[in-house]
């Protein structure tokens, strides 16, 4: 296998049956140690470590860490007592005979031995320093697993899709310029001056074109691009496993989905037990407070709306009361109690009321004290508390208030340690509206069209079969045909079926505020192509840099990306992006002025 | 396998087997005939057709071709004389009992009927007019096995990389700008006004980057841009496998590609012999005249500077002196030869001259005369020509020559019905130079540096073992450790072993006339990760886009891209690239000005 101009063996392959064989081995010095004038080096290439011995101290003086060498020796046991059982290659060594530096290397920023991995991580400079020797960086047994961890997925997700008859199209990413709610990156064209193209932020459109073309089974590992004000954890450039199908229905895809899904998780060791579950958008929100729960744990949302209806409290005199329990919170001193209100006011919200059921029964906190006698007797049993448990309000609007109280019923279960990285809780969320407010502050979209109306998803998402005649009339309660699939409080993926006739579309244009000209202009091409024959068609799309993550257990996507960038989009290995030439710039075309051509 | 919302069976699983079966097909209505009242309909989806038989005139009335129709009906054979041996479901017919129109098509710009397969392609219309509506274009069964085709080389190229232990990155393609011989498309970078950043022309410098970071064997399929004035067939983003391995040489990349090549032909279902031959880059110009010869036929170059060393012909006395003959030529009309000149003039060349050998033995054409006699005796030896033969010759500078020549012998081919598109001849060339003449006039690259020598591949090629220490002293001779995968006359990918020191890297960069100020400004942060221990690596990469037309055996890399663009870069389907808004435009920040925040 490791069979090169370089080597005859990878480190891992030079076993016990490879004693009294000379071996050619190559890789960088892992580290290094001295026994009395014996200097003993871990190599390490690709595939692991194993132990060289120099006993001439002139060939082994000028080695030094992450050296790279080619070392020529005969393989032998190690001596009884000596033998490394966490080591694979841990019964032999390698005695040098040749030792070629094939490059040196100065001292490291940081160090990245495999010696050096379970050790604590503390050791690890800050990420900046780790992006900008990301070559370095990428070294590190940790970062080398989570990259190739990646690449089983993408193995695996493409053997399901072939296995279903799936076929791989590449579709363009110099295309025009389509609203689906955020902001494009744009290339001037030079050859065409004044006119731009725009990096896609997904193939959506293309990929809906290549269902009227008659390919009823496309995906693509597709890169997509997003010029977002960027926050913590997102990139500029992304990519998603792109599915679409004909001839299907919302069950079809989903069906599929799993099994790509399951395959996925399989090449990670992890197992899915399918079908996944199901959770209504409505119930997700109503008992999770999100539209991607974390089912890792229980804990729902208690709604009081009715249990306050007459209540004297003037705070909880709102549309919506809801609570979460914090089992065993009641215990807790006040300055984390005082700390929770700054946590709540840090997303918005103005505080968070809570009550104290302590190991007695009796009743403490703020709130406590502003209910009437029936309200705070028949508390415990409403919110299902015990004595010892803590209790959080929210009220207000109903879905304000049910975000803040997911996102309670979250931090309360972080902090009990209920977040484990390998406990993979998926579900479904299905019966998604079709449309939203387009005002929404939660959400920083932009905006499509020039209505109080924008797509839950996107505009080309259908009505669900009841809706089809009526969304129009009724654009707050119509709802869609979608679906999205959600992993411990993650979005990973979502997808919908689509709108295949130009009359529905027109139709949902027209609901968003997007006028003919507009539409003609911005998609015409789509609307265009629907007048030919488009057969029903869905799809889905899955994050790929998110999927990873959670399959890895890792803090950021950063981790999963081999060159990843900084919040601002920069990057800090190349220090792109970087200015450019007056030769460079002019040539863009962007100062093309076509009056100038007139005079 | 077909089972979904729409169908229990795709149209070529209806087999006898289901006679006497109640099935649900959806597709399109590829072609309707109407028989003494009853309509036959040919349905098409993704795997082929399958007739249906509609006895209901009231049913049938509307159905016009490429409707979307989903039928449900009861299976039975075709009555006897009426099977079509041709079709896979030629021995069946599905009665219809009802029929659902789910999608309508107005009249098509251009018929996509499978039925019309056979029949020549002079009906389809310009190519304009297919890439506008290519979503209809994509429909014709030649498109659909084109698209398939290419997938299935994907597929069968990372199945060959995957049993090799590959692993598959992704690299980012928002990059910084480096020089790799052609122009960057550029994108300027919103959240940091004034900067830039370049898609990249190949992930060159990351994947050298990756062998730094101990990934041995990486690949990709990647996306490339090159923002070139577009000649005939060039795209300006195009697809590369991309290849590298570290403790490689030449011979490792040369046999893995071997391997991959081998399952991409396979995947297309032809065969191809291992090893593939090979010829020096030196050989390759002086016997065809090109550095990506065309070996499916003979007819070599005959090089003839020594024997016209004394000619008494202005023409001849030059450097060098070739011809190739036309065998079966001298019984051409003279128009022809005239044409002949015309050709060459086009290509640069003052014309062609030439001699007729006459099934008689007697020499003519218009050199003739101007030979001396022991020329003109000797000459059918010396060319290896026969009574019957024209030969055309070429003098001048050697390499302008030989091309011409080249060409000359690849269009006396192409006259004679040997460029069979079905034939594979693949070579190796190998031996090249490291750097030539920047100022060569048939090449349109950037030159790079500031000096007269530019790089024959790219920068970061490493000189051959022999010429390190000296390549230097004598830029004109240096040999490379390159090599280039031809077939058919089409250069289908090429690589090389990579410099891995900074002070090779930085010497080579010397000669380009590059200077260590820019050397650092453009590719610091390679030169900078060589100093931590690269390993020595070289890799490869197949142009994608070449390769499926090769294997397709069609006229344009145009035809195995799902949404190519033209010539110019436009998008007839989508109308990209497109004029901007002046919001869109204020935010890219292209017309920020540094010195207005100091007003």
């Amino acid at each position: 296998m490791g069979q090169s101009a370089y080597r005859t063996h990878y480190a891992t392959e030079v076993t016990e049956a490879e004693i009294g064989k000379d071996v050619t081995v190559s890789g960088w010095v892992d580290r290094r140690r001295d026994h009395g004038g014996v200097a003993f080096i871990d190599l390490r290439d690709q595939t692991g470590l194993v132990q060289i011995v120099i006993y001439d101290e002139e060939i082994a003086r000028p080695l030094r860490s992450e050296f790279v060498v080619e070392i020529k020796g005969e393989v032998r046991a190690r001596p009884d007592g000596n033998e490394n059982t966490h080591l694979a290659t841990g019964k032999i060594e390698i005695v040098a005979r040749d030792v070629t530096i094939l490059a040196k290397s100065e001292a490291l920023p940081f160090q990245v031995s495999t010696a050096l991995e379970n050790e604590s991580e503390n050791k690890l400079p800050g990420e900046d320093t780790r992006l900008k020797y990301r070559y370095l960086d990428l070294r590190r047994p940790a970062m080398q697993r989570t990259i190739r961890m990646r690449a089983k997925m993408s193995k695996a997700a493409r053997e399901a899709l072939d296995e279903m008859n799936f076929c791989e199209i590449e579709t363009p990413t110099l295309i025009k310029s389509t609203p689906e709610g955020a902001r494009d990156f744009l290339v001037p064209a030079r050859l065409i001056p004044g006119s731009w193209y725009a990096l896609p932020q997904s193939p959506q459109l293309l990929k809906q074109l290549l269902m009227v073309s008659g390919f009823e089974k496309y995906y693509q590992l597709a890169r997509c691009y997003r010029d977002e004000d960027f926050r913590a954890d997102r990139q500029p450039e992304f990519t998603q496993l792109d599915i679409e199908m004909s001839f299907v229905d919302q069950e079809d895809v989903m069906a599929m989905a799993e099994k790509v899904i399951a395959n996925i998780w399989k090449s990670a060791g992890f197992e899915v037990k399918l079908p996944i579950p199901r959770i209504s958008w409505t119930d997700a929100m109503n008992k999770y407070g999100s539209d991607k729960p974390d089912l890792r744990f229980g804990n729902q949302i208690v709604e009081l709306t009715d249990y306050f209806k007459n209540t004297p409290f003037r705070v909880f005199q709102n549309p919506y009361v809801g609570a979460v329990v914090y089992k065993g919170g009641a215990s807790l001193p006040r300055r984390q109690f005082d700390a929770w209100q700054e946590w709540a006011k840090q997303r918005g919200a103005k505080g968070l009321a809570y009550v104290q059921f302590e190991e007695d029964g009796n009743l403490k906190g703020p709130v406590a004290k502003n209910l009437s006698d029936a309200e705070r007797n028949g508390l415990k049993e409403a919110v299902h508390a015990e004595n010892g448990d803590a209790v959080f309000f929210a009220a207000g609007r109903r879905e304000t208030s049910q975000l803040l109280l997911g996102a309670v019923r979250v931090e309360i279960a972080r902090r009990q340690g209920l977040l484990k990285p390998d406990e993979f809780a998926l579900t479904w969320v299905v019966d998604f509206p079709l449309f939203k407010q387009a005002d929404d502050p939660d959400d920083d979209d932009v905006a499509v069209g020039h209505s109080k109306w924008t797509s839950m998803h996107h505009p080309f998402t259908m009505p669900s079969a009841d809706w089809i005649d009526n969304f129009d009339q009724d654009p707050e309660h119509a709802m869609s045909d979608s679906y999205d699939i959600v992993c411990n409080g993650e979005e990973i993926g979502g997808g919908s079926v689509r709108i295949h006739r130009d009359d529905i579309q027109n139709r949902v244009l027209k609901v968003l505020g997007i006028t003919p000209e507009e539409a003609q202009e911005k998609f015409g091409f789509l609307l265009d192509a629907f007048k030919f024959g488009a057969p029903p068609h869905a799809g889905i799309a899955l994050g790929w840099d998110r999927t990873a993550q959670l399959l890895a257990g890792v803090g950021s996507i950063r981790d999963v990306i081999a060159f990843p960038k900084l919040g601002s989009g920069q990057d800090a290995l190349t220090g792109a992006p970087a200015p450019i030439t007056d030769a460079q710039r002019a040539e863009t075309g962007v100062d093309y002025d076509p009056d100038e051509d007139e005079d």
